[in-house]
């Protein structure tokens, strides 16, 4: 048991499991919000200003793609793992639900964003799949999918055991981390590839689209680096809710870290 | 404390301090360095078949860059985080000074890489830092120096507290683990980069350097990965010592993930 669930334990007795929010998290959060808005912003910039805006027709349907891919893989898939450390105090399944619901949200738009750019490649007459940052997308989409499955079955579908629940709870966090940051890295693939294609040698007289374009790139960083922060921070989990804790108080006791109720 | 701990605590007395390693550890700790050491090869033959081999004198010089970078800040810096997890039973400052010389080690084999892509610039009258990749790989490079730095003052250097010390101990984690993923996704830039400025339209044309350069990226990413994955697994914390016990244990029920012993 850690320092800070004893002290849960101790609050909760007199305030009926209300669970204070740790201080500094509001900020963090606050600052995660800031980075993945201006990521989107910035995003819409780049592309309204140095690729002609957007549009479902002709060669700016290409431009669906990146805009798509950093709203859904980048900033939804990011506020979905904040979840569980912002509604602290909400039921568990309130809170499963929502998360289950923004990563369907972020799904649906980067199948859309993905759409756009096998259209366009269609249209142009250009290879799929050739490039390393292709390889790492299509890889991310599929393992993006296949754990959106896995952990509907296990957390939402109401069949599994809690015993199972316990035991893949640990693999579903790892994976989620790990999904999310191979999106950001094929994020910053692409944002270089598309930089390259277009600027090419003008790319090292640092043109006002390749400066744009790096800030782009370390935001997407620092917007990932904050989301992990605020995600594996040991005393920032969500704490353990009243009529949880009941049920699973002598098991967390043996278990710690592995236990549902401290997702 | 955990259900692994208390294990421990019962086998301890029985063995006299040395710990049983995970069964599925030495698997997951060989994947990695058959991951790491393929890594460095293929480098090696990507540089060696496809851009004329390694020189310190003039154009080939450029060569040294990534392959001191895929030693140094993966393979090497990869290796270091995991020394806690593989060294479980030797002395606790034995495995400290091995993970402080293994990152020094690293960070001059980096400084090599980081003099030859200068030089090499210098020589050819290219601009230095305009584009992404090097504006992470100046970043990822002065946040290791200054981990390297702050880490060596409170954990090798005999100053810092106990309290201190533990305080400061999941920083020190996070940031360790979050420069190596930088160091990853640096390391993809820059072979993205280094594809496109000598292949161009060509890339799409499935040339077997562009194919051999993605399965690196691929095989760069799943190195990074397996080091996570053997690092953050709770169960494969490195055990406390019987000695360090000793000191520790009381504090450890209140503090759990934080005390010293647990690094």
């Amino acid at each position: 048991m850690t320092y800070w669930e004893v002290k849960q334990l101790f609050s909760m007795e007199s305030r009926a499991g209300v669970a204070a929010t740790p201080g500094a998290l509001p900020y963090y959060v606050a600052l995660s919000q800031l980075l993945g808005l201006t990521v989107v912003a910035m995003t819409g910039a780049w592309l309204g200003l140095y690729r002609g805006g957007i549009a479902w027709e002709g060669a700016l349907q290409f431009n669906v793609h990146p805009l798509c891919m950093v709203i859904g893989l980048i900033f939804l898939q990011g506020d979905a793992l904040l979840v569980y450390r912002v509604f602290r105090n909400e039921a568990k399944r309130t809170t499963k639900v929502l998360h289950g619901l923004l990563h369907v949200l972020a799904l649906i738009i980067a199948l859309v964003g993905l759409v756009a750019v096998f259209n366009y490649h269609r249209q142009k007459g250009y290879s799929d799949l050739y490039s390393l940052h292709s390889w790492c997308g299509i890889l991310v989409f599929v393992l993006y999918f296949v754990q959106w499955l896995v952990g509907f079955s296990f957390f939402l579908f109401p069949g599994a055991s809690f015993s199972l629940r316990s035991r893949y709870r640990p693999q579903h966090v790892f994976f989620g981390a790990t999904i999310f940051v191979l999106s950001v890295g094929t994020a910053l693939l692409g944002l270089k590839e598309a930089l390259l294609f277009k600027l090419g040698a003008k790319y090292s007289t640092f043109e006002a689209e390749g400066v744009l374009a790096n800030v782009l790139g370390l935001l997407l960083a620092s917007f990932g680096v904050t989301v992990l922060y605020i995600l594996t921070r040991a005393d920032w989990k969500r704490p353990p809710q009243a009529e949880e804790q009941a049920l699973s108080m002598d098991f967390k006791t043996l278990t710690e870290g592995d236990s549902p109720s401290s997702q």
